[in-house]
């Protein structure tokens, strides 16, 4: 068959420019692997005099009308945000046409309702590039490791943060001077926002938790917090203890305690220590990383660029592909199973190490002091280091796994004692064995 | 629909055990991202009294009665080599069962025969055990990056060399003393030829290379060196221009000259010394990493471990599932495509690069000799390092690319010049940029 297999692209930035770059230049590998050639049937965009490199004749602002032409077979959406792209997309899900998807936002706060509407159609709807660009993550979720249970995933999945956590590693300098040299080099948005505080790595935590425990997650399950109260002393601090900071994102299945107490799923983004070790810790820059541990595969690690238009349009394309060969062949692939159904776990509950700092009076009895705080809220301590200077002395803490609420609450009480001074490191430990 | 999918399993080693026991213990798990339970029909092997754990009435020894069994629905082949299997997995193709098999060497010599009956037949064939154990790597090449342009896939994918190369770094001892030690802690086989001689290192590469270039390729295409010629000096020279000898697997797309001659596949498997820095050079002892390079994603980098009965049974049940779900919805993934049909370049006319150590005797014109011999063979000479002592000197030189042959025969020459006493190291060099 000859006929060519036509795509819709919604918006038309940097990803969607690249994608239609990419169409053209590989349209003869493209046919051959898919086994009908590839024609872009129109192109959705807001402005279209700002699109001179785009054939006019394809350029619409009428979204809905390209999405359910009926001419049209693949919807490839770079749209970003959630309305009007849901809409747009369960209008093409009711038009039967299968759909690309790179909208992390989306797929993270609706991805149940999209994936029921593309099931009901007999449609198939992918979505690689939505987390860690280029790399290969979401297929592998979803098939190469769907006969193993998965025990956590561990990801670097945002460029800017791990860009300005590099950089004060590698400066001293402190959030701010780094957040505004990113901005300079373009690594930062104009309003950081999504980055800086999470959001965007929370949306892509839910997408990898929902896949990896075939539960429901939505990024309003995910516990937040964003590096910009990470400061030049937590770096060094880190740094002092053989770690390096970091912005996880953290998706864990926690065993229940096996009195009626089931499974549940935590998921969390947040700066923490890792090991100068720990294969994470030495993804620097704008490069993205996961860390996955299975039950039977052990441990897995897939690392490249996590943003970027030309690796974004080939995750893209990568799905692109799969949609247009199943509808060669008139099948649509499997969807995604969420049976599992596990609840969420609330950060308080979950369990975490902390790393803390204090400032103390030198004097006899105040690590004894200190300990038994711990102690009173059952947290366990793994190493203490005292360093004295004058009347002064810092305690460095780092404690064994214990509920972060009980943590939260014992940096609360060390605040009010006498003996503190201050407290002037605290972040959440991972990866130490 | 709650009628199981019936698989029969050939083999029961270590692999297929640990198979057989993950689908007992995630049974439920199974059942709920299949749609239907899967339940083992038989297990195929050649002395049933030596397997006393599995159900007698599962165990049989007629093989082929078993795959052809019109209640058996999917074939799990975990036996390994060439015949009987590859008749076996023929006859299974043509009874319409869909196979998972973990057998490289069976799949780099049979691969395209085998895709033909399973396309013929209607029915899926995957793999992903072969290469690099648990480690989802061929999926990724078939589906995630099917719209891309692959220009090099680097793997460390032999465990057991990784493992004898690491300790002859780590140790300063030979090839011969770090095999024994491999032997006796399990690491290497009574008979390590097929690892230590680079066999099954080739066969992986060829499996890698049919899919990263759309291309047939076997292990008779692949270029291979193995690392029993390997010596302490040839890894204490690495150590000193900052480099790591490994066994490295390696898949080039190579562009033509652009005057007739179109692009070519050159697929070799040899020892290497790679930069420190390189992200392969972490990858220790007997884990698996793959380097890929594409035209739009950049650098990714897939990380795990390559053997193992229970890595490799995630893998294998990764894949089961795969072609569960298909079989449950009525329908078979797509294949693999190897329209490309590019040639295999030879070793002689692929570029590479060579660290040759001399002795040499110390006296004027000396540099100024060898050199000029590198320019005779048209080779490009990148660094040279001269250390005198008494009326010895070393020459250490990293050359730029050029074809193998001309470097080679470089080699033969310098080791007649007069002025050369000793070649001491030869190795190609690999990931300078």
């Amino acid at each position: 068959m000859t006929q060519p297999l036509k795509v819709a692209l919604l918006g038309c930035g940097t990803v969607g420019s690249a994608v239609l770059r990419l169409l053209d230049e590989q349209a003869a590998d493209l046919t051959a692997r898919i086994g009908r050639p590839v024609e872009v049937a129109g192109v959705a965009v807001r402005r279209p005099d700002r699109h001179p490199d785009v054939p006019a004749h394809l350029l619409t602002t009428d979204a809905l009308g390209l999405v359910t032409r009926p001419d049209v077979d693949l919807v490839v959406e770079v749209i970003g945000g959630i309305e009007p792209v849901r809409s747009l997309l369960l209008a093409a899900f009711e038009a039967g046409k299968s759909v690309v998807s790179a909208n992390k936002a989306l797929l993270a706060d609706e991805g149940g309702e999209l994936h029921a509407a593309a099931a009901k159609a007999g449609a198939d709807l992918y979505y690689e590039a939505a987390v860690a660009g280029a790399i290969p993550l979401l297929r592998p979720l979803r098939e190469s490791l769907a006969g193993d249970q998965l025990r956590r995933v561990v990801g670097i999945v945002n460029g800017t943060t791990n860009y300005i956590l590099s950089r004060m590693a590698e400066t001293g300098h402190g959030f701010t001077e780094a957040l505004a040299e990113a901005t300079e080099l373009g690594y930062a948005e104009a309003d950081p926002t999504a980055d800086v505080d999470g959001f965007d790595a929370a949306a892509k935590a839910a997408i990898l938790a929902s896949l990896a425990f075939h539960t429901p997650v939505t990024a309003a399950d995910v516990y937040r917090e964003g590096i910009s109260a990470v400061t030049s002393t937590d770096v060094a601090r880190a740094a002092e203890i053989g770690c390096t900071v970091k912005l996880l994102a953290i998706c864990e299945r926690v065993p229940g305690n096996g009195d009626g107490e089931g499974d549940s799923v935590a998921v969390r983004v947040h700066p923490a220590m890792i090991p100068t070790t720990h294969p994470l810790a030495a993804v620097g820059g704008a490069f993205n990383a996961v860390f996955v541990e299975a039950e039977a595969a052990g441990q897995l690690m897939f690392y490249g660029q996590g943003a970027g238009g030309q690796p974004t349009a080939s995750a893209v394309l990568g799905d692109l592909v799969a949609i247009a060969r199943n509808r060669v062949a008139g099948i649509a692939g499997p969807g995604v199973t969420s049976y599992a159904g596990l609840p969420a776990r609330p950060i308080a509950e979950t369990p975490t190490r902390y790393h803390v700092s204090l400032d103390v009076a030198d004097k006899p009895g105040v690590l004894a002091t200190v300990a038994q705080e711990f102690a009173r809220h059952g947290v366990s301590i793994a190493t203490v280091r005292q360093d004295g200077h004058g009347d002064a002395a810092t305690l460095v803490i780092v404690t064994h796994s214990a509920p972060d609420a009980a943590l939260s609450s014992t940096v609360t009480a060390l605040r009010e004692m006498p003996a503190v001074r201050a407290v002037t490191s605290i972040l959440r430990v991972e990866g130490l064995s």
